[in-house]
Protein backbone atom coordinates (compact mmCIF):
# COMPACT_ATOMS: atom_id res chain seq x y z
CA UNK A 1 0.00 0.00 0.00
CA UNK A 2 1.12 3.64 -0.75
CA UNK A 3 1.52 5.22 2.34
CA UNK A 4 0.70 9.16 3.10
CA UNK A 5 4.25 10.81 3.56
CA UNK A 6 3.18 12.69 6.96
CA UNK A 7 1.82 10.10 8.93
CA UNK A 8 1.56 11.85 12.07
CA UNK A 9 0.03 14.65 10.57
CA UNK A 10 -3.05 15.80 12.19
CA UNK A 11 -5.13 18.78 11.85
CA UNK A 12 -2.53 20.31 9.69
CA UNK A 13 -4.59 24.09 9.36
CA UNK A 14 -5.28 24.47 13.38
CA UNK A 15 -2.84 25.44 15.19
CA UNK A 16 -2.54 22.90 18.12
CA UNK A 17 0.02 20.61 17.59
CA UNK A 18 -0.94 16.90 19.16
CA UNK A 19 1.35 15.35 21.95
CA UNK A 20 2.02 12.67 19.75
CA UNK A 21 3.63 15.20 17.37
CA UNK A 22 6.16 16.71 19.38
CA UNK A 23 8.95 16.76 19.69
CA UNK A 24 9.02 17.03 15.87
CA UNK A 25 9.82 19.87 13.45
CA UNK A 26 7.85 23.13 13.70
CA UNK A 27 5.65 24.35 10.63
CA UNK A 28 5.79 27.22 8.28
CA UNK A 29 2.31 29.61 8.04
CA UNK A 30 2.24 31.54 5.44
CA UNK A 31 0.20 34.30 6.49
CA UNK A 32 -1.89 36.46 4.28
CA UNK A 33 -2.17 40.21 5.30
CA UNK A 34 -4.41 43.55 3.85
CA UNK A 35 -3.89 44.85 0.97
CA UNK A 36 -4.28 48.27 1.87
CA UNK A 37 -5.00 50.40 5.37
CA UNK A 38 -8.38 49.72 6.03
CA UNK A 39 -9.68 49.83 10.06
CA UNK A 40 -11.59 46.94 9.89
CA UNK A 41 -11.06 43.59 9.36
CA UNK A 42 -12.85 42.57 5.78
CA UNK A 43 -10.57 39.47 4.87
CA UNK A 44 -9.18 37.44 7.33
CA UNK A 45 -10.91 34.52 8.74
CA UNK A 46 -10.94 34.33 12.51
CA UNK A 47 -9.19 30.96 12.29
CA UNK A 48 -6.19 32.47 10.41
CA UNK A 49 -6.16 35.29 13.67
CA UNK A 50 -6.31 32.83 16.22
CA UNK A 51 -3.62 30.88 14.17
CA UNK A 52 -1.02 33.60 14.18
CA UNK A 53 -2.38 34.76 17.92
CA UNK A 54 0.05 31.70 18.58
CA UNK A 55 2.95 32.04 16.86
CA UNK A 56 5.94 34.16 18.14
CA UNK A 57 8.44 33.46 15.43
CA UNK A 58 7.96 35.85 11.93
CA UNK A 59 9.73 35.44 8.76
CA UNK A 60 9.04 39.10 7.92
CA UNK A 61 9.90 41.53 4.27
CA UNK A 62 9.17 44.41 6.79
CA UNK A 63 9.63 44.73 10.51
CA UNK A 64 8.15 47.64 11.07
CA UNK A 65 5.08 47.10 9.12
CA UNK A 66 5.22 43.60 10.85
CA UNK A 67 4.62 44.95 13.94
CA UNK A 68 1.44 47.07 12.76
CA UNK A 69 0.11 43.69 11.22
CA UNK A 70 0.71 41.94 14.36
CA UNK A 71 -1.26 45.26 16.73
CA UNK A 72 -4.17 45.37 14.03
CA UNK A 73 -4.95 41.60 14.90
CA UNK A 74 -4.39 42.55 18.76
CA UNK A 75 -1.38 39.78 18.86
CA UNK A 76 -1.05 38.92 22.67
CA UNK A 77 2.26 38.47 22.85
CA UNK A 78 4.53 42.01 22.97
CA UNK A 79 6.62 43.41 20.13
CA UNK A 80 9.90 42.87 22.35
CA UNK A 81 8.85 39.08 22.56
CA UNK A 82 8.31 38.23 19.16
CA UNK A 83 11.23 36.90 17.25
CA UNK A 84 11.52 38.48 13.83
CA UNK A 85 13.92 37.63 10.90
CA UNK A 86 13.95 39.77 7.86
CA UNK A 87 13.14 38.27 4.70
CA UNK A 88 13.37 39.71 0.95
CA UNK A 89 15.58 39.52 -1.70
CA UNK A 90 18.51 40.77 -0.46
CA UNK A 91 18.80 38.01 2.27
CA UNK A 92 21.62 36.08 2.26
CA UNK A 93 21.53 32.27 2.09
CA UNK A 94 22.86 31.78 5.41
CA UNK A 95 20.01 33.44 7.39
CA UNK A 96 17.49 31.54 5.40
CA UNK A 97 19.41 28.07 6.31
CA UNK A 98 19.55 29.85 10.41
CA UNK A 99 15.41 29.99 9.92
CA UNK A 100 14.94 26.34 8.61
CA UNK A 101 17.26 25.32 11.00
CA UNK A 102 14.97 27.12 14.00
CA UNK A 103 11.97 24.99 12.21
CA UNK A 104 13.46 21.84 12.31
CA UNK A 105 14.20 22.55 16.12
CA UNK A 106 10.74 22.69 16.40
CA UNK A 107 9.45 26.35 16.44
CA UNK A 108 6.66 26.77 14.44
CA UNK A 109 7.07 30.58 12.33
CA UNK A 110 4.88 32.22 9.83
CA UNK A 111 5.80 34.56 7.00
CA UNK A 112 4.73 37.94 6.87
CA UNK A 113 4.92 40.21 3.49
CA UNK A 114 3.95 44.10 3.33
CA UNK A 115 0.63 43.15 1.38
CA UNK A 116 -1.38 39.96 0.29
CA UNK A 117 0.00 36.35 -0.03
CA UNK A 118 3.62 35.49 0.56
CA UNK A 119 5.27 33.88 -1.66
CA UNK A 120 2.76 35.25 -4.92
CA UNK A 121 4.69 38.36 -6.35
CA UNK A 122 5.71 38.53 -2.90
CA UNK A 123 9.11 37.23 -1.19
CA UNK A 124 9.12 34.09 0.57
CA UNK A 125 9.12 31.05 -1.98
CA UNK A 126 12.84 30.94 -1.25
CA UNK A 127 12.18 29.74 2.06
CA UNK A 128 9.25 27.90 1.41
CA UNK A 129 11.11 25.52 -0.69
CA UNK A 130 14.28 25.16 1.74
CA UNK A 131 11.13 24.18 4.18
CA UNK A 132 9.90 21.51 2.10
CA UNK A 133 13.56 20.11 1.60
CA UNK A 134 14.08 20.13 5.44
CA UNK A 135 11.14 17.73 5.79
CA UNK A 136 8.65 20.87 7.27
CA UNK A 137 5.54 20.86 6.75
CA UNK A 138 3.99 24.30 4.96
CA UNK A 139 0.68 25.60 6.12
CA UNK A 140 -0.83 28.20 3.33
CA UNK A 141 -3.52 30.46 5.41
CA UNK A 142 -6.67 31.30 3.40
CA UNK A 143 -6.57 35.64 2.79
CA UNK A 144 -6.52 38.12 0.20
CA UNK A 145 -4.60 38.59 -3.13
CA UNK A 146 -4.83 41.25 -5.01
CA UNK A 147 -4.25 38.99 -7.88
CA UNK A 148 -7.01 36.27 -7.75
CA UNK A 149 -9.78 39.18 -6.54
CA UNK A 150 -8.65 40.98 -10.12
CA UNK A 151 -9.10 37.91 -12.18
CA UNK A 152 -12.20 36.74 -10.36
CA UNK A 153 -13.62 40.37 -10.88
CA UNK A 154 -12.55 40.74 -14.41
CA UNK A 155 -15.32 38.29 -16.13
CA UNK A 156 -12.33 36.93 -18.41
CA UNK A 157 -11.02 33.67 -18.90
CA UNK A 158 -10.71 32.31 -15.42
CA UNK A 159 -9.78 28.56 -16.54
CA UNK A 160 -6.83 29.72 -18.03
CA UNK A 161 -4.25 32.85 -16.91
CA UNK A 162 -1.27 33.83 -16.65
CA UNK A 163 0.57 36.34 -14.12
CA UNK A 164 3.70 38.44 -15.31
CA UNK A 165 4.18 40.32 -12.63
CA UNK A 166 6.00 43.57 -13.94
CA UNK A 167 6.15 44.75 -16.98
CA UNK A 168 9.64 46.03 -18.63
CA UNK A 169 10.42 49.88 -17.91
CA UNK A 170 8.58 52.21 -20.64
CA UNK A 171 10.12 51.90 -23.74
CA UNK A 172 10.52 49.48 -27.05
CA UNK A 173 10.85 46.48 -24.64
CA UNK A 174 7.41 47.49 -23.13
CA UNK A 175 5.66 48.12 -26.52
CA UNK A 176 6.79 44.63 -27.72
CA UNK A 177 5.69 42.93 -24.08
CA UNK A 178 2.40 44.24 -24.71
CA UNK A 179 2.07 43.42 -27.65
CA UNK A 180 3.57 39.52 -27.41
CA UNK A 181 1.35 39.14 -24.29
CA UNK A 182 -2.08 40.13 -26.22
CA UNK A 183 -0.90 38.17 -29.31
CA UNK A 184 -0.23 34.89 -27.15
CA UNK A 185 -3.60 35.84 -25.59
CA UNK A 186 -5.26 35.72 -28.70
CA UNK A 187 -3.48 32.42 -29.25
CA UNK A 188 -4.74 30.63 -26.28
CA UNK A 189 -7.92 32.11 -25.08
CA UNK A 190 -5.30 33.54 -22.22
CA UNK A 191 -6.03 35.70 -19.59
CA UNK A 192 -3.07 38.10 -19.28
CA UNK A 193 -2.61 39.47 -15.83
CA UNK A 194 0.43 41.94 -14.93
CA UNK A 195 1.63 44.73 -12.57
CA UNK A 196 2.50 48.09 -12.32
CA UNK A 197 4.75 50.70 -10.24
CA UNK A 198 1.61 52.16 -8.81
CA UNK A 199 3.37 55.56 -9.72
CA UNK A 200 3.29 54.75 -13.40
CA UNK A 201 0.04 53.66 -13.54
CA UNK A 202 -1.60 56.00 -15.50
CA UNK A 203 1.29 55.98 -18.42
CA UNK A 204 1.20 51.95 -18.78
CA UNK A 205 -2.54 52.69 -19.26
CA UNK A 206 -2.51 55.19 -21.89
CA UNK A 207 -0.16 52.52 -23.80
CA UNK A 208 -2.46 49.70 -23.41
CA UNK A 209 -5.38 51.66 -24.64
CA UNK A 210 -2.84 53.14 -27.87
CA UNK A 211 -1.54 49.86 -28.49
CA UNK A 212 -3.91 47.51 -27.64
CA UNK A 213 -6.83 46.40 -30.45
CA UNK A 214 -10.13 47.85 -30.42
CA UNK A 215 -11.79 44.52 -29.73
CA UNK A 216 -9.29 43.21 -26.63
CA UNK A 217 -11.06 43.31 -23.17
CA UNK A 218 -8.67 45.39 -20.55
CA UNK A 219 -9.53 45.18 -16.73
CA UNK A 220 -8.00 47.41 -14.10
CA UNK A 221 -8.74 46.71 -10.91
CA UNK A 222 -7.30 49.11 -8.39
CA UNK A 223 -7.48 49.55 -4.83
CA UNK A 224 -9.32 45.62 -3.92
CA UNK A 225 -10.73 45.19 -1.05
CA UNK A 226 -10.73 49.20 0.28
CA UNK A 227 -13.41 51.96 0.81
CA UNK A 228 -12.39 53.16 -3.30
CA UNK A 229 -12.31 49.82 -4.67
CA UNK A 230 -12.90 50.21 -8.43
CA UNK A 231 -12.67 47.72 -10.67
CA UNK A 232 -13.53 48.39 -14.81
CA UNK A 233 -13.61 45.89 -17.17
CA UNK A 234 -14.74 46.46 -21.14
CA UNK A 235 -13.38 46.39 -24.72
CA UNK A 236 -10.29 48.70 -25.48
CA UNK A 237 -12.44 50.59 -27.77
CA UNK A 238 -15.25 51.68 -24.87
CA UNK A 239 -11.59 52.21 -22.44
CA UNK A 240 -10.51 55.29 -25.07
CA UNK A 241 -13.80 56.96 -24.38
CA UNK A 242 -13.29 57.14 -20.59
CA UNK A 243 -10.93 59.51 -18.31
CA UNK A 244 -9.58 57.50 -15.39
CA UNK A 245 -6.54 58.18 -12.80
CA UNK A 246 -5.18 55.07 -11.75
CA UNK A 247 -2.02 57.60 -10.23
CA UNK A 248 -0.50 55.55 -6.96
CA UNK A 249 -3.74 53.63 -6.64
CA UNK A 250 -2.56 50.06 -6.61
CA UNK A 251 -3.64 48.38 -9.20
CA UNK A 252 -3.82 44.99 -11.32
CA UNK A 253 -3.96 45.08 -15.17
CA UNK A 254 -5.80 41.99 -17.07
CA UNK A 255 -6.02 41.67 -20.71
CA UNK A 256 -7.94 39.06 -22.95
CA UNK A 257 -7.52 39.46 -27.05
CA UNK A 258 -10.51 37.72 -29.29
CA UNK A 259 -9.02 35.18 -31.37
CA UNK A 260 -7.25 36.80 -34.53
CA UNK A 261 -8.86 36.46 -37.41
CA UNK A 262 -7.34 33.70 -39.82
CA UNK A 263 -4.08 35.03 -41.90
CA UNK A 264 -3.57 37.98 -39.52
CA UNK A 265 -1.61 36.11 -36.77
CA UNK A 266 1.39 37.42 -37.85
CA UNK A 267 0.50 40.79 -38.27
CA UNK A 268 1.93 42.65 -35.81
CA UNK A 269 0.19 45.34 -35.80
CA UNK A 270 -3.25 45.60 -37.98
CA UNK A 271 -4.59 48.50 -39.59
CA UNK A 272 -7.71 49.56 -36.57
CA UNK A 273 -4.15 49.62 -34.42
CA UNK A 274 -2.25 51.74 -36.57
CA UNK A 275 -4.87 54.14 -37.19
CA UNK A 276 -5.56 54.46 -33.64
CA UNK A 277 -1.69 54.89 -32.69
CA UNK A 278 -2.16 58.06 -33.47
CA UNK A 279 -4.33 59.34 -31.21
CA UNK B 1 -9.98 66.37 -14.27
CA UNK B 2 -9.81 62.88 -15.03
CA UNK B 3 -13.20 61.20 -12.87
CA UNK B 4 -13.48 58.41 -11.10
CA UNK B 5 -16.00 56.10 -13.06
CA UNK B 6 -18.45 54.90 -9.85
CA UNK B 7 -18.41 58.75 -8.47
CA UNK B 8 -21.24 57.45 -5.97
CA UNK B 9 -19.66 54.22 -4.90
CA UNK B 10 -19.08 54.45 -1.14
CA UNK B 11 -18.24 51.27 0.93
CA UNK B 12 -18.22 48.72 -2.12
CA UNK B 13 -16.74 45.53 0.13
CA UNK B 14 -19.74 47.07 2.85
CA UNK B 15 -22.95 45.35 2.50
CA UNK B 16 -25.44 48.41 2.98
CA UNK B 17 -25.96 50.71 0.30
CA UNK B 18 -25.98 54.23 0.99
CA UNK B 19 -28.85 56.29 0.56
CA UNK B 20 -27.67 58.79 -2.18
CA UNK B 21 -26.86 55.47 -4.38
CA UNK B 22 -30.71 53.87 -4.50
CA UNK B 23 -32.22 53.63 -6.75
CA UNK B 24 -29.40 52.50 -8.92
CA UNK B 25 -28.28 49.23 -10.00
CA UNK B 26 -27.67 46.26 -7.94
CA UNK B 27 -23.94 44.86 -7.02
CA UNK B 28 -22.82 41.28 -7.93
CA UNK B 29 -21.02 39.62 -5.42
CA UNK B 30 -18.07 37.07 -6.19
CA UNK B 31 -18.76 34.52 -3.07
CA UNK B 32 -15.88 32.37 -2.14
CA UNK B 33 -16.74 28.68 -0.73
CA UNK B 34 -15.17 26.11 1.64
CA UNK B 35 -12.83 23.80 -0.54
CA UNK B 36 -14.43 20.73 1.68
CA UNK B 37 -16.59 19.52 4.23
CA UNK B 38 -14.46 21.28 7.00
CA UNK B 39 -16.80 21.61 10.07
CA UNK B 40 -15.65 24.83 11.25
CA UNK B 41 -15.16 27.81 9.02
CA UNK B 42 -11.43 28.33 8.38
CA UNK B 43 -11.57 30.06 5.55
CA UNK B 44 -14.20 33.54 5.15
CA UNK B 45 -13.84 36.58 7.26
CA UNK B 46 -16.77 37.47 9.32
CA UNK B 47 -17.06 40.24 6.78
CA UNK B 48 -17.92 38.11 3.96
CA UNK B 49 -20.09 36.16 5.95
CA UNK B 50 -22.26 38.99 7.27
CA UNK B 51 -22.53 40.23 3.73
CA UNK B 52 -23.63 37.03 2.00
CA UNK B 53 -26.66 37.08 4.82
CA UNK B 54 -27.89 40.47 3.51
CA UNK B 55 -28.17 38.60 0.39
CA UNK B 56 -31.48 37.05 -1.31
CA UNK B 57 -30.88 36.43 -4.90
CA UNK B 58 -28.02 33.74 -6.06
CA UNK B 59 -26.61 32.65 -9.13
CA UNK B 60 -25.29 29.14 -8.10
CA UNK B 61 -23.60 26.28 -9.82
CA UNK B 62 -25.93 23.76 -7.64
CA UNK B 63 -28.94 24.90 -6.05
CA UNK B 64 -28.44 21.70 -3.07
CA UNK B 65 -24.99 22.82 -2.36
CA UNK B 66 -25.38 26.21 -2.88
CA UNK B 67 -28.26 25.99 -0.17
CA UNK B 68 -26.02 23.53 2.20
CA UNK B 69 -23.74 26.56 1.88
CA UNK B 70 -26.03 29.43 3.57
CA UNK B 71 -27.11 26.57 6.13
CA UNK B 72 -23.38 26.15 7.20
CA UNK B 73 -23.40 30.04 7.73
CA UNK B 74 -26.44 30.10 8.98
CA UNK B 75 -27.72 32.94 6.52
CA UNK B 76 -31.00 34.33 8.24
CA UNK B 77 -33.47 34.13 5.25
CA UNK B 78 -35.18 30.48 4.88
CA UNK B 79 -34.11 28.41 1.43
CA UNK B 80 -37.76 28.92 -0.18
CA UNK B 81 -37.77 32.88 0.30
CA UNK B 82 -34.12 33.04 -1.41
CA UNK B 83 -34.06 33.41 -5.21
CA UNK B 84 -31.58 30.47 -6.67
CA UNK B 85 -30.61 31.09 -10.50
CA UNK B 86 -28.58 27.96 -12.31
CA UNK B 87 -25.76 29.58 -13.60
CA UNK B 88 -22.86 27.06 -15.08
CA UNK B 89 -21.47 26.34 -18.63
CA UNK B 90 -25.13 24.65 -19.99
CA UNK B 91 -27.26 27.83 -18.71
CA UNK B 92 -28.56 29.65 -21.93
CA UNK B 93 -27.73 33.31 -22.79
CA UNK B 94 -30.97 34.41 -22.24
CA UNK B 95 -31.34 33.26 -18.34
CA UNK B 96 -27.71 35.49 -18.69
CA UNK B 97 -29.90 38.51 -19.65
CA UNK B 98 -32.57 37.72 -17.07
CA UNK B 99 -30.15 37.41 -14.26
CA UNK B 100 -28.61 41.14 -15.17
CA UNK B 101 -31.69 42.96 -16.11
CA UNK B 102 -32.72 41.57 -12.11
CA UNK B 103 -29.29 43.26 -11.25
CA UNK B 104 -29.96 46.36 -13.29
CA UNK B 105 -33.40 46.99 -11.60
CA UNK B 106 -31.76 46.96 -8.58
CA UNK B 107 -31.35 43.64 -6.74
CA UNK B 108 -27.68 42.72 -5.12
CA UNK B 109 -26.94 39.03 -6.46
CA UNK B 110 -24.47 36.69 -5.46
CA UNK B 111 -22.62 33.82 -7.27
CA UNK B 112 -21.47 30.63 -5.56
CA UNK B 113 -19.87 28.02 -7.56
CA UNK B 114 -19.22 24.58 -5.68
CA UNK B 115 -16.07 25.07 -4.05
CA UNK B 116 -13.08 28.25 -4.09
CA UNK B 117 -13.15 31.54 -5.99
CA UNK B 118 -16.11 32.20 -8.57
CA UNK B 119 -14.83 32.87 -11.91
CA UNK B 120 -11.58 30.83 -11.38
CA UNK B 121 -11.12 27.40 -12.68
CA UNK B 122 -15.40 27.92 -11.90
CA UNK B 123 -18.49 29.21 -13.33
CA UNK B 124 -19.61 32.92 -12.99
CA UNK B 125 -17.08 34.92 -15.61
CA UNK B 126 -19.48 35.01 -17.94
CA UNK B 127 -22.55 36.68 -15.49
CA UNK B 128 -19.62 38.80 -14.36
CA UNK B 129 -18.81 40.10 -18.23
CA UNK B 130 -22.32 41.19 -18.78
CA UNK B 131 -22.82 42.59 -15.33
CA UNK B 132 -19.63 45.40 -16.53
CA UNK B 133 -21.11 45.78 -19.46
CA UNK B 134 -24.50 46.90 -17.80
CA UNK B 135 -22.67 49.46 -15.68
CA UNK B 136 -23.40 46.69 -12.34
CA UNK B 137 -20.78 47.05 -9.68
CA UNK B 138 -18.62 43.57 -9.40
CA UNK B 139 -17.54 42.94 -5.68
CA UNK B 140 -14.99 40.16 -5.24
CA UNK B 141 -15.19 38.38 -1.94
CA UNK B 142 -12.04 37.45 0.06
CA UNK B 143 -11.95 33.58 0.34
CA UNK B 144 -9.57 29.97 -0.60
CA UNK B 145 -8.77 29.30 -3.88
CA UNK B 146 -6.95 26.35 -4.07
CA UNK B 147 -4.56 27.15 -7.33
CA UNK B 148 -3.56 30.11 -5.14
CA UNK B 149 -2.98 28.23 -1.57
CA UNK B 150 -1.23 25.80 -3.91
CA UNK B 151 0.96 28.36 -5.64
CA UNK B 152 1.79 30.02 -2.20
CA UNK B 153 2.68 26.44 -0.65
CA UNK B 154 4.72 25.04 -3.51
CA UNK B 155 7.98 27.17 -2.76
CA UNK B 156 8.01 28.19 -6.74
CA UNK B 157 8.35 30.98 -8.72
CA UNK B 158 5.55 33.23 -7.54
CA UNK B 159 6.62 36.39 -9.94
CA UNK B 160 5.42 34.43 -13.22
CA UNK B 161 2.99 31.20 -13.31
CA UNK B 162 0.51 30.24 -15.77
CA UNK B 163 -2.84 28.09 -14.80
CA UNK B 164 -3.97 25.61 -17.04
CA UNK B 165 -7.13 24.02 -15.90
CA UNK B 166 -7.49 20.48 -16.89
CA UNK B 167 -5.16 18.70 -18.82
CA UNK B 168 -6.35 16.55 -21.99
CA UNK B 169 -7.79 12.92 -21.26
CA UNK B 170 -4.54 10.31 -20.63
CA UNK B 171 -3.11 9.39 -23.88
CA UNK B 172 -0.39 11.44 -26.72
CA UNK B 173 -1.63 14.60 -26.42
CA UNK B 174 -1.63 14.60 -22.62
CA UNK B 175 2.44 13.56 -22.90
CA UNK B 176 3.03 16.19 -25.47
CA UNK B 177 0.75 19.05 -23.24
CA UNK B 178 3.20 17.86 -20.03
CA UNK B 179 6.62 18.14 -22.35
CA UNK B 180 5.39 21.49 -23.50
CA UNK B 181 4.53 22.83 -20.49
CA UNK B 182 7.96 21.72 -18.89
CA UNK B 183 9.97 22.96 -21.76
CA UNK B 184 8.24 26.38 -21.41
CA UNK B 185 8.93 26.46 -17.64
CA UNK B 186 12.41 26.13 -18.28
CA UNK B 187 12.41 29.01 -21.40
CA UNK B 188 10.39 31.44 -19.53
CA UNK B 189 10.73 30.54 -15.03
CA UNK B 190 7.23 29.92 -15.20
CA UNK B 191 5.40 27.93 -12.57
CA UNK B 192 2.93 25.81 -14.32
CA UNK B 193 -0.06 25.31 -12.45
CA UNK B 194 -2.49 22.80 -13.46
CA UNK B 195 -5.27 19.90 -12.10
CA UNK B 196 -6.92 16.50 -13.41
CA UNK B 197 -10.58 14.74 -12.25
CA UNK B 198 -9.48 13.30 -8.92
CA UNK B 199 -9.70 9.42 -9.81
CA UNK B 200 -7.46 10.31 -12.22
CA UNK B 201 -4.62 11.91 -10.14
CA UNK B 202 -2.73 8.72 -9.73
CA UNK B 203 -2.58 8.27 -13.15
CA UNK B 204 -1.78 11.87 -13.74
CA UNK B 205 1.21 11.76 -11.24
CA UNK B 206 2.49 8.28 -12.70
CA UNK B 207 3.07 9.86 -15.70
CA UNK B 208 4.71 13.41 -14.68
CA UNK B 209 7.28 11.20 -12.56
CA UNK B 210 7.84 9.09 -15.38
CA UNK B 211 7.94 12.26 -18.46
CA UNK B 212 10.14 15.14 -16.66
CA UNK B 213 13.60 15.84 -15.96
CA UNK B 214 14.99 14.44 -12.69
CA UNK B 215 15.68 18.11 -11.82
CA UNK B 216 12.03 19.51 -12.31
CA UNK B 217 10.13 20.63 -9.64
CA UNK B 218 6.98 19.09 -8.91
CA UNK B 219 4.33 20.03 -6.37
CA UNK B 220 0.99 18.32 -5.84
CA UNK B 221 -0.99 19.91 -3.15
CA UNK B 222 -4.13 17.83 -1.97
CA UNK B 223 -7.35 18.38 -0.02
CA UNK B 224 -6.12 21.59 0.90
CA UNK B 225 -7.83 23.39 3.89
CA UNK B 226 -8.67 20.18 5.33
CA UNK B 227 -7.86 17.99 8.07
CA UNK B 228 -5.94 15.75 6.08
CA UNK B 229 -4.21 18.54 3.65
CA UNK B 230 -1.31 17.21 2.59
CA UNK B 231 1.52 18.98 0.37
CA UNK B 232 4.42 18.01 -0.92
CA UNK B 233 7.27 19.87 -3.33
CA UNK B 234 10.52 18.42 -4.32
CA UNK B 235 12.49 17.25 -7.67
CA UNK B 236 11.09 14.55 -9.82
CA UNK B 237 14.19 12.55 -8.55
CA UNK B 238 12.84 12.22 -5.14
CA UNK B 239 9.23 11.99 -6.24
CA UNK B 240 10.59 8.27 -7.79
CA UNK B 241 11.57 7.36 -4.61
CA UNK B 242 8.14 7.73 -2.69
CA UNK B 243 4.95 6.15 -2.98
CA UNK B 244 2.00 8.80 -2.57
CA UNK B 245 -2.09 7.54 -3.21
CA UNK B 246 -3.88 10.60 -4.55
CA UNK B 247 -6.47 8.73 -5.58
CA UNK B 248 -10.06 10.76 -5.09
CA UNK B 249 -8.07 13.36 -3.34
CA UNK B 250 -8.81 17.27 -4.77
CA UNK B 251 -5.31 18.15 -5.99
CA UNK B 252 -3.79 20.85 -7.77
CA UNK B 253 -0.45 20.06 -9.23
CA UNK B 254 2.47 22.83 -10.41
CA UNK B 255 6.02 22.88 -12.19
CA UNK B 256 8.90 24.82 -12.29
CA UNK B 257 11.58 23.50 -14.64
CA UNK B 258 15.05 24.34 -14.11
CA UNK B 259 16.42 26.34 -17.23
CA UNK B 260 17.24 24.14 -20.23
CA UNK B 261 21.13 23.97 -21.02
CA UNK B 262 22.43 26.02 -24.07
CA UNK B 263 21.71 23.87 -27.20
CA UNK B 264 18.94 21.14 -25.25
CA UNK B 265 16.05 23.52 -25.71
CA UNK B 266 14.99 21.79 -29.09
CA UNK B 267 15.89 18.12 -27.76
CA UNK B 268 12.42 17.13 -26.55
CA UNK B 269 13.30 14.18 -24.54
CA UNK B 270 16.47 14.25 -23.22
CA UNK B 271 19.09 11.15 -21.93
CA UNK B 272 18.05 11.01 -18.69
CA UNK B 273 14.15 11.39 -19.62
CA UNK B 274 14.65 8.89 -22.17
CA UNK B 275 16.16 6.11 -19.52
CA UNK B 276 13.79 6.66 -16.95
CA UNK B 277 10.77 6.27 -18.86
CA UNK B 278 11.26 2.39 -18.85
CA UNK B 279 10.90 2.54 -15.40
Amino acid sequence: MPDRIHKNKTHTQDGPRSDEQAPGPGRLFLIPTPLGPHPENQVLPEHVIRTVHRLDTFFVERIRQANSFLRWINHPVPDFKCRFYELNKHTPGEDLLEMVSLLKNGSDGGIITEAGCPGVADPGSELVRLAHESGIDVVPLTGPSSILLALMASGMNGQAFAFHGYLPRPGRERTERIRFLENESAKRNLTQVFMETPYRNNDLLKELVRELADTTRLCVASDLTLPEEQIISCRVTDWRKRKVDLDKRPSIFLLLAEEAPTGSRNNKKPAHRRKRAGK
